[in-house]
């Protein structure tokens, strides 16, 4: 009894990621920003900084009037005044001369660099310059941070608190971002309760819904709990009808193929095709992706572990792309395995693993629990993938962790 | 003309992980618990699974009973029910009968076996069994997950997602939490003017307030901004009053050891004492750590990256301890890297990086930029660390690069 419209995971992803998404932006103040994805290349409409300034307190200086000097052999400059800090710089610098300026000032016209100020002794009307300064030293010149013109942020990325630096130095109070993708969650199960509740023997809490709706509020989603749908057609029916309004639905649990299989039945009673139903993946093997009213809906395993790794392969690459992420950077790690992983040909397996660092480098250690053990995944920094092509990995092997969001 | 108390970047950390702290808990919802500090060990007080289950649709049996079974050699067993998912398992599996049995459902007393279905054919009242079971094969024990009395979560850990769902496991609807860290952020500078303004020649928009800011959202702070303090004793004493009632305050800007250095005279006017100002680091050594009414106050370098850098190094430890994070991990990564990075001995040196996987692993390659130039950091992926007693990396050395959270 194998799955009908089983694929491999390369087929999957294939799948999923031609799967047609409509994009839609909004306009969203700065101070609401981190996390969410940029809906257009922004160009620098001004240089930054806005003036070629000192990085360093100390004295402006043409660098010829110092060269040679040193502790013993001091250069002697006429001490022409100060740059007060945020003014503009007026006063244009003389040969021979110098000009006292502070982190963050604005450079004289006709100063090519700056001599800190441990290296000066003022003198009354003169400063003795005790190094020897070279050209553009202690400077950041108009528009080395960033040239007018140039693409600073690329469409599609999530924004980080270092973009919003950018975007403040540029002075863009408002960004155009693309719309929240609206996510609505089903749990599915006669066994299943709500976690205040306390179970009679058979029942278990959801545990899915939390983890699920937690990894989706990391990424930004506007995402809704809709209930726990029954094991029976009309509530599975009834919950699918509820979460219509969003962009995608995802269903946990009730996805394998027993006789209580009705998700499929549903989705297909409602108009809807079964794009997928199975993946030969381990664990996770029993998830559904379907196309229900235009929208994406995935039905993923039951147990906690192949929910949530399901849900990390494959549900989330469709949720960036839904809310236009393009510039994506999954964070990894290399590191040498602590003990063999024996995996099946045919199958991509995923790992959890610890990650742990010493004075060696990096030792990677799989965690070996069933599919149903949460705990085996808070444990978890991230995984490893065993290719379809690969009876797993020897000890000593360098391989490739996934951390975990 | 160096700092009165310049530190090693070793002893700087010294100070700032002993300055004493008070921690306050709350009782939080499990829903708003994400990335929050949870404030007590947590200990399982039940079992999870709270019953032995199913972890396939297919047949309880004894295994003994089927023990060389295979598709062209059948066992023959006797139908005796079906268990429905949700409910106890009141029926007892006798000698040489099956009961059928879901995905998730209680196991029948007597059962010591699952087969698949798609090892089975049910014909009438009897079951034909084609493949040989091993003993626990496709059960998940009670306990298993979670045993009774184990430590789950330690106290000190950030919540994951993961975590939620252990926590949803075992029913807590509510956790014990660390109260958020109340931090004071103020800008400072005569140049600085907000973003929302056009700069005059001299000027520079804020950029600090919006990469600290939404670095300390991330770990889930309660950071106000106070305002930008002018380069003058009234108005830096004036926003250090207003930040008094905050756990930790941060300025940034003024902190460097010029003419116009306001912040460490208006911390001991004040009442405060300075503990260290300025680190063998580089960026950021200009750096000021003071205690000021029994809280912690640090002065950060005005340069966007001396900022982000002295900040990520040396604050986020404090502000993690703050909030009663113990269990701390550093995502980082190990790579090759692609360029030969130069250092000065005696300084511990943050370099930014880009990181790329490819085939042939991970490539670690130095972003080269001065310390004011934020768009270098909006590019990198991390840091790599040059200790103090090393003049730099070579090319095709194994370097560690932390990923910036």
């Amino acid at each position: 009894m194998e799955f009908l419209k089983a694929v491999t995971a390369k087929e999957a992803l294939g799948m999923i990621n031609t799967f047609p998404v409509y994009l839609h932006t909004e306009v969203i103040p700065l101070d609401d920003s981190l996390g969410r994805i940029v809906a257009e290349d922004i160009v620098a409409h001004e240089n930054i900084p806005p003036f070629s300034k000192s990085l360093v307190d100390g004295f402006a200086i043409k660098v010829k009037d110092a060269q040679g000097a040193k502790e013993t052999n001091p250069a002697l400059l006429f001490y022409k005044g100060e740059i007060r800090i945020g003014e503009e710089a007026k006063a244009v610098l003389d040969e021979g001369s110098c000009i006292y300026i502070s982190t963050g000032a604005m450079m004289p016209e006709g100063a090519d660099g700056v001599v800190m100020q441990e290296y000066s002794r003022k003198m009354g009307d003169a400063v003795e310059i005790t190094k020897t300064t070279h050209k553009g030293e202690n400077i950041c010149f108009i528009g080395e941070d960033i040239k007018i013109g140039s693409t600073v942020l690329a469409k599609g990325k999530r924004l980080t608190p270092f973009d919003l630096g950018v975007l403040s130095a540029l002075g863009m109070a408002d960004v155009w971002a693309y719309k929240k993708t609206k996510i609505a969650l089903i749990s599915s199960g006669d066994e299943i309760i709500p976690i205040d509740q306390q179970p009679t023997p058979g029942q278990i809490r959801d545990i899915n819904r939390y983890t699920i709706l937690n990894m989706l509020k990391r990424i930004s989603s506007d995402v809704s709990f809709i209930g726990v749908a029954r094991d029976n057609p009309e509530d599975i029916n009834e919950h699918l009808i509820a979460s219509r309004e969003n962009d995608m639905i995802l269903v946990s649990g009730g996805s394998s193929k027993g006789e209580r299989d009705y998700i499929t039945t549903s989705i297909e009673q409602l108009g809807g095709e079964i794009l997928f139903h199975g993946i030969n993946i381990k664990p996770g093997k029993p998830t559904i992706f379907a196309s229900l009213w235009g929208k994406p809906v995935f039905g993923l395993p039951g147990h906690p572990v192949s929910c949530s790794m399901a849900f990390t392969r494959f549900v989330l690459p469709l949720v960036r792309r839904l809310q236009g992420e393009s510039v994506e950077e999954e964070k990894r790690t290399t590191g040498i395995l602590t003990t063999n992983i024996p995996s099946s040909y045919g199958i991509e397996e995923y790992v959890r693993v610890t990650v742990a660092y010493d004075e060696e480098g990096c030792k990677i250690t799989p965690l070996f629990a069933k599919s149903s053990v949460i705990s085996s995944l808070s444990r978890a920094s991230g995984y490893i993938i065993v290719p379809e092509g690969r009876e797993g990995f020897e000890q000593g092997e360098e391989v490739v962790a996934y951390y975990f969001e």
